[in-house]
């Protein structure tokens, strides 16, 4: 924990956050849903896709660019497929629903896909893949976001980040949970070292010319994240297609916005010009254990997976090798005790929306 | 082309694999399926994967552990979703069939989902994937093989390769289709580099003691190859969960062997011990476009999506920027046209096999 943050209860920031929601208008039910999702970025410690970004959520709704009473709805069905048409609503709202979609078909038919248009950011993939879990699925969720991302030899940013997040049920064992960006690095992790002033590592980020640079300012300059696999000697065109699966499979099959036409988050930056879609576009989906072999069988299968990758020799200098979920977890696990620290100008961001709505920051 | 390469004709080429696979005592109808698939490798310019196995698929056969007679069945099922046991066959053969129960089901309820257990080595992801494309569906392919590579952290060699390829129709473009190892580079490049005595680049491999290492052959003794992203700092772990998803659904989800327990693909290497399920494990997916939104509007997106990537400024030495299938497609159109160059010691090895089975090699 950097010196200076600050540690908050989960329910007191709960309880802030809600309210904040419900004074956009939101629904009680809403409020409470996005409130959910959001917040289990910061227990998951990823920092930067929870109350951080509370008041940019609110910035997009005062531009109207966020519908805070969405009818969302299947726009289109087979037994297992739907399109959802999330009317301008937050993701935060509209993907909870639409993985709901999702679990309900594969309840009856085994699997259930379902491709979301007109949507907003959706917070951390996870929360919507772990729905699958206690129904004994397998859950899938992904996203597209505003271009950040140079395709391997492009200069232009024509991918977000693009996260791809699958959660596979264990018996004894915790749940094997990978969310991933399909970048090298996230931008979150790039911010924390321009915070330090440090340099960024080779295969993170080009300059605006399209040289690779350990500039991390870079960025915000003109350059582009790179695909993971930094370039293509290592890799890179293998991350720029798995960014290109997400974005077709989240918009171009749903008719929401692809590629270099996906509307940023910061409601200041201005819309794309010719936007193809609408909104920005997810894709969900569940696959019931039972609907392939008995779910007894595929867990003790599972444990055994788990506990032979567990138990594996590490390499000089590491401790263990991890499972997929495994440090979210352990960040999970402190700070439902311990409480969720706040970087001092997050705190004042939420102290100054507290005092737009008449609804008080609480102190840690 | 290396000089000392000849070039022989695909018709040339399958006329021989296709005798070879009947004098293992194939039927007809797998003889020809399992030539077509070889092949497309070859064409494609996978070259590791195509007409140089013919001998280890018939020395296979020949240690007992292929069956070329086998009855592939469908085990479980329900309205999306098989599991097929491939009855040991050759996965040249057991994978399209599986395939087609996946595009069977999407017909009839949106998307089908095939896990395949006791099965084979089924020649290129792409082979398999791009079956769904006449069908106006997604496709989706993938499959564990003997581990080879060595998770984030370990020294262990605990997955395969474990490719992932996910082919999407377009309109008037050619389609999107991306297959790919989950490896930083597939061993068939490290083989080049050995053959030149050339150095790997840093992020491909590991030596036996698990550190970093550009020695080619430290794959040969007991080192690793090393999953998408290289290193921690380079995302590894994101190489690593993709080739555990593949294993999970290929193998966890079919009661095939996963992890370490993966049959070897030379018949000389011993089985390992404790083997959990049977055979090796792939996975099929296929999604009709019009399960989503209409064919017809899915396919003018995808031409834009691709066209605007196509056109994108490049870096600098750059010729265009590439989409997934490109590569691959170019090839095909000059191998169809100039024929399939094969290098000397695949051809010593192919004459061997037809003088064992009396059915002359072709000359060039």
């Amino acid at each position: 924990m950097e010196k200076t943050e600050k540690k908050f209860s989960l329910d007191a920031l709960a309880l802030f956050t809600k309210n904040i929601f419900l004074a956009m208008g939101c629904s009680e039910a809403d409020a409470s849903t996005a409130t959910d999702v959001l917040l289990q970025a910061d227990l998951r410690g990823v920092d930067s896709h929870g109350i951080a970004r509370l008041s940019g959520y609110v910035r997009l709704w005062e531009a109207k660019r966020v519908n805070a009473q969405p009818q969302v709805k299947i726009i289109h069905e087979t037994p297992s497929t739907a399109v959802v048409d999330g009317d301008s609503g937050l993701g935060l709202v509209v993907a909870p629903q639409a993985m709901q979609v999702a679990i309900d078909k594969a309840k009856n038919v085994g699997t259930g896909w379902v491709s979301v248009q007109n949507s907003n950011h959706y917070g951390i993939a996870a929360a919507h893949a772990m729905m699958a879990l206690p129904n004994d699925m397998i859950g899938i969720s992904m996203t597209n976001a505003s271009a950040l991302v140079a395709p391997t030899f492009s200069v232009e940013r024509l991918l977000g980040t693009n996260p791809i997040c699958v959660a596979i049920p264990a018996g004894e064992e915790p749940a094997f949970v990978a969310d991933m960006a399909t970048t090298t690095a996230a931008n979150g992790k790039l911010e924390i070292l321009q915070r330090k002033q440090a340099a960024a590592p080779v295969g993170w980020i080009q300059d605006k010319e399209g040289n690779s640079t350990t500039d991390a300012h870079a960025l915000k300059n003109g350059g582009a994240l790179l695909p993971l696999g930094g370039d293509k000697e290592h890799g890179s065109h293998k991350g720029y297609a798995l960014g290109a699966i997400v974005d077709i499979f989240s918009a171009v099959l749903s008719g929401a916005n692809y590629g270099p036409w996906v509307p940023p988050f910061p409601a200041y930056v201005p819309m794309p010009t010719g936007m193809p879609g609408k909104g920005i576009g997810h894709f969900f989906g569940a696959m019931r254990i039972d609907a392939f072999r008995s779910a007894a069988d595929f867990k003790k299968d599972m444990d055994q997976w788990i506990r032979r990758f567990r138990q594996s020799k590490t390499v000089p200098g590491a401790a263990a090798v991890l499972i997929p979920g495994d440090p979210e977890r352990q960040f999970e696990a402190i700070r439902r005790e311990a409480g969720i620290p706040l970087l001092p100008p997050v705190v004042e961001d939420l102290q100054m929306l507290g005092e737009r709505f008449s609804i008080p920051f609480i102190m840690p």
